[in-house]
């Protein structure tokens, strides 16, 4: 860390800095310059409380040089890292194209719907079975039974499923069913939530939360891995922005920028970041353009029907057409969506 | 609610969402306009969901006329609430002066901050033992010991105590040692947790979430609220902005806005909303000054010594001056800070 | 535009906002819902001010129906508008690539990169003569003679130059040198300045403000459109942001909705858009993906050396890479960049 | 400034930044620490260009330690500023409260507003001739009628009259009749117009823009400070936010920010801030209770037929009440509204 002293620092106040710094455990460097004198800690950042460090009368500012994050870093593995869901590979040049609807709503519509996103070359089927609802009067999903109709649903299609888990009591439950756990933007921070996740030895899809930094959602992930879970695949779904044209603000450059800090492999979700069909398929081309490895789409064969978040899904056929427009544009960049049999 | 069609909906497809509308068991009203068509719904909203409207054909947006929460909003109790903790009554006048460190440190610490703050006119004790960090290599507070020693510090000093809860399966714990339960910006959408505290029937603190609107929070109070528990203090801790220059952006304006919606309490957190002790005593001014119910403020007599977030603390003899303005200004707008005694 | 009315209004404030609107040459339309009345205004809705409306007495809201551009919007012109540049033409499947320094520095340095760029692909060729810089004390630009070595640059390589404007005051001086007239970020919405520039007949490059919405931006290519100079070109360069990862964040949503709205090209800009080179390419390809008529490069022969921004320019060896990438993309969508030669 | 190098530096990359530094005439610091090595820079730091250092491979980041602002800094000039309108003084405890219609509309109007405000204790009468709005085809002010409907009302009322320039031709012809020349907030960087305002003697209020951090906005003061005019009054009004409740996000944080880093006056202005009736008051008496120097406030006597931003307006018996509470709040703060006979 680098501590910047303020302009009008006494000597007293310095040597308070250096001493403070040495009961850390810590070497401290100073520089004095014709303005401003910094100090330099040597040693492990890690023992230190950069909150507290910037309390000390005439530090002026605290700054890291290292990430905060270790274990999701490149510096810790320098090359892309591979999650598998099932048999699909995600990561190193192999991408996932997860479609499905927002939440699972009864057995003969999940079905056809599987039926048909496999059909149009999604590798990894969605469905929602407890669902986060900005209202308590808004359906919250059908639970277990859901679980059960989505798992029945993957099985038949051949396609690995993945669905959201809300509550750290449940996580035993949906690992049983699923064969990749979603962390929800919301939940992102849910630091309890996390924890659970990471001891399970399921991947995760974790998405970013709306006023997360790429720091905050890599510090999020480390909470996983941390827990001995390496198996995590990130994802951009929109942060909150100003213009209300779209749900959210797709920050595609974030994709771009974890790709130089992170091993982790990174996915695009337009749908949520969006809200808007026509703009889905733009997004998603231009998230794979950034360099994503896979796309999440929401998919529903009667959008206005739908429980919950109709109006962000594609119909099947449409999908289809943005599948075939993603094939083409990974084999550009030389990536391929990955097999749901493996081969 | 209200259907804007677009300026090329055919005739078929009016007909179309009018028959969907009636299916749903509303009734529909159109009116033709020169450039649009609308068609307003008759009947409770609450059957429909928005997004299923706006994915119908012809439809250009679908516009809600009543607050999406019932039991938290002004039409529901026209007059203010007032939330009761310990023998501190919040609302309606009285005012809540919550301070206290960051995170429980120790027994120690913890008595004599307590002592300090009540001297200095706190009426609420606050201390962290379960600390929500954005690293998983971060002190992570003390849990029951923590909690236990919070309850004493409280007790010896005669001040009730708020702390935080992150997790579920720790609310009757939590519930068990605390008069007011916290429920921090980062799960302020954490709707399982929400769920969790609405069944006790302690007070609830309900921090707004950084990405959160004043809709999103009263929402999230109306969780809460729909579970039973009426005790519920709002509280405005800043929202993410795009100025460094302090740690969140402190939304004053939402203070006065929840005040037309909304008859709950609602307090003002400066150490948060700014991150910065030079900023609290302006900011804590300034949300009384613009209706705020009360103040949060973090206290700790050796920020430099904090194991989270010192930089954002008040030093007690800060506290006490800050407090003693707080107290003529309440003055000036005939409010006052409820004593911790009851009398 | 559709009036809500208060859920408490009274039959008075009802018929004064009929009066009202009548006073204004409108056919007012009353629906009286459950909940809700509102009141829905037949004729020409430029002749009244939302504002006014809003503050009637019982008037919750006021909402639009129609854009309020009405020259810029797909409803007015239905097909891709092209602007041509000199030889060059913008839109309807044809693409610019536009390239050079932030700044011109001089006669040498810009025959240079003006020749690496165009080898590379470049269409037309950028440098600032005007630099709008937060610093009084900053490198201001070079004034007459940068704009005299740009064009004697661009002439020497066969390019058509683009320039931008500051001054109301300089139009005259500036489309004397310059093929298109570039309008700053900080200057959209200096609506003297899109007057003037509109008065002229030259293309104008808009580039989107860090604080503006999609409806802004066309709202201020409106003012160029309604002075009579229909020939527009906008660009997405990244809008304020939370996250000091990138310099601004990169919204490509926003190209896909305004080809919703707008027949304009638009173009993105990943050098201010997000501040870093290495963040460059992902970004002007995800550009290329959503459907953008071109991109904005920064280039610089070295730029540790570069007057101004040198942090988010490519070398030209990087340049002509991406070029090739962003070649081989239009292709895969039916898309080319336009000969310099009207080839 | 400092240089921090990136991990995998080289000696050659350590050495080639040492040598830039030098030519750039100052003297480099080494410091190597365990991860990482930093360099800091003695001498002038505006010889330097950030972005230039940055470009340097093997650079990770430059950090700034000074202000970029000198003339606006507290380290200039430590007592604060007092800025003379008429006899009004804002500054060292005297307050300015603004008031008047957004626009000019008429002789009659204006006088009969002056009237109001002035009875209702402001000191500063407001009202825009040349208006800036986003529609060309809104109303766009009276021009030189208003600015002498404008200079009459307040020479009959005795206040002295600020009024917004757009634009830079126009700076003299608005001199010649307004106290004190109002830069909005759409031109908060526009350098050409702070710059031609900067060359007068007039009294400046500076409204921050909506994308502008606090820096930028001393940045902005600093261009019309470098021209030799030292009277700028800075102004708060909200910046852009995620919000619709309120029009804007009001940055009351700022205002004390401001007073931490400068010397020159600022006040708010809550109704731009907010957009809403409703919540001036409460934002108001916020601004001032933060520290700010005065207030600016719409007042309207039929907001309902305002030519623009009606629904932001108070009716002169609101400001009256208003102004009363201020005129309290102030009393307690030890501030006062400055005479406008200068008594």
């Amino acid at each position: 860390m680098i501590v910047i002293l303020k302009g009008d620092v006494t000597e007293a106040q310095i040597q308070h800095v250096l001493d403070r710094v040495a009961e850390l455990g810590l070497r401290p460097h100073l520089s004095r310059g014709t303005y401003r004198t910094i100090v330099g800690l040597i040693g492990d950042e890690d023992k230190i409380s950069q909150g507290a460090l910037r309390s000390i009368p005439g530090v002026q500012d605290v700054l890291r040089v290292l990430p905060p994050y270790k274990l999701a870093s490149l510096e810790a593995h320098p090359q892309p890292s591979v999650v598998q869901v099932g048999r699909v590979r995600i990561g190193g040049g192999q991408m996932a194209l997860i479609a499905g609807p927002c939440a699972v709503e009864g057995p003969e519509r999940m079905r056809s719907i599987a039926r048909a996103v496999r059909e149009a070359g999604a590798n990894i089927l969605r469905g929602g079975a407890f669902k986060p609802r900005t209202s308590p009067y808004a359906f919250q999903g059908l639970g277990e039974d859901g679980l059960k109709i989505l798992r029945e649903a993957g099985d038949e299609a051949g396609l690995p499923v993945v669905t959201e888990v809300l509550d750290p009591r449940h996580v035993e439950l949906v690992a049983r069913y699923a064969d990749m756990l979603q962390l929800g933007a919301r939940n992102m921070q849910n630091f309890v939530l996390l924890t659970e996740v990471g001891k399970t030895h399921k991947p995760v899809l974790l998405k970013r939360g709306m006023a997360a930094t790429v720091n905050d959602l890599l510090m999020s992930a480390e909470y996983i891995l941390s827990q001995g879970n390496s198996q995590v695949v990130l994802c951009e779904r929109g942060v909150k922005g100003f213009d209300s044209i779209t749900r959210n603000l797709f920050d595609v450059a974030a994709v771009a920028a974890v790709k130089t800090l992170s091993h982790l492999p990174i996915i695009v979700d337009p749908s949520h970041a969006t809200g808007r069909p026509d703009l889905i398929p733009p997004c998603a081309l231009a998230g794979l353009a950034a360099g994503a490895d896979g796309v999440h789409v929401e998919v529903h064969d009667c959008p206005e029907q739908a429980a919950s978040d109709g109006q962000q899904a594609l119909l099947p056929a449409q999908f289809a057409e943005l599948s075939e427009q993603l094939r083409r544009l990974g084999e550009l960049f030389g990536r391929k969506f990955s097999s749901p049999t493996g081969d």
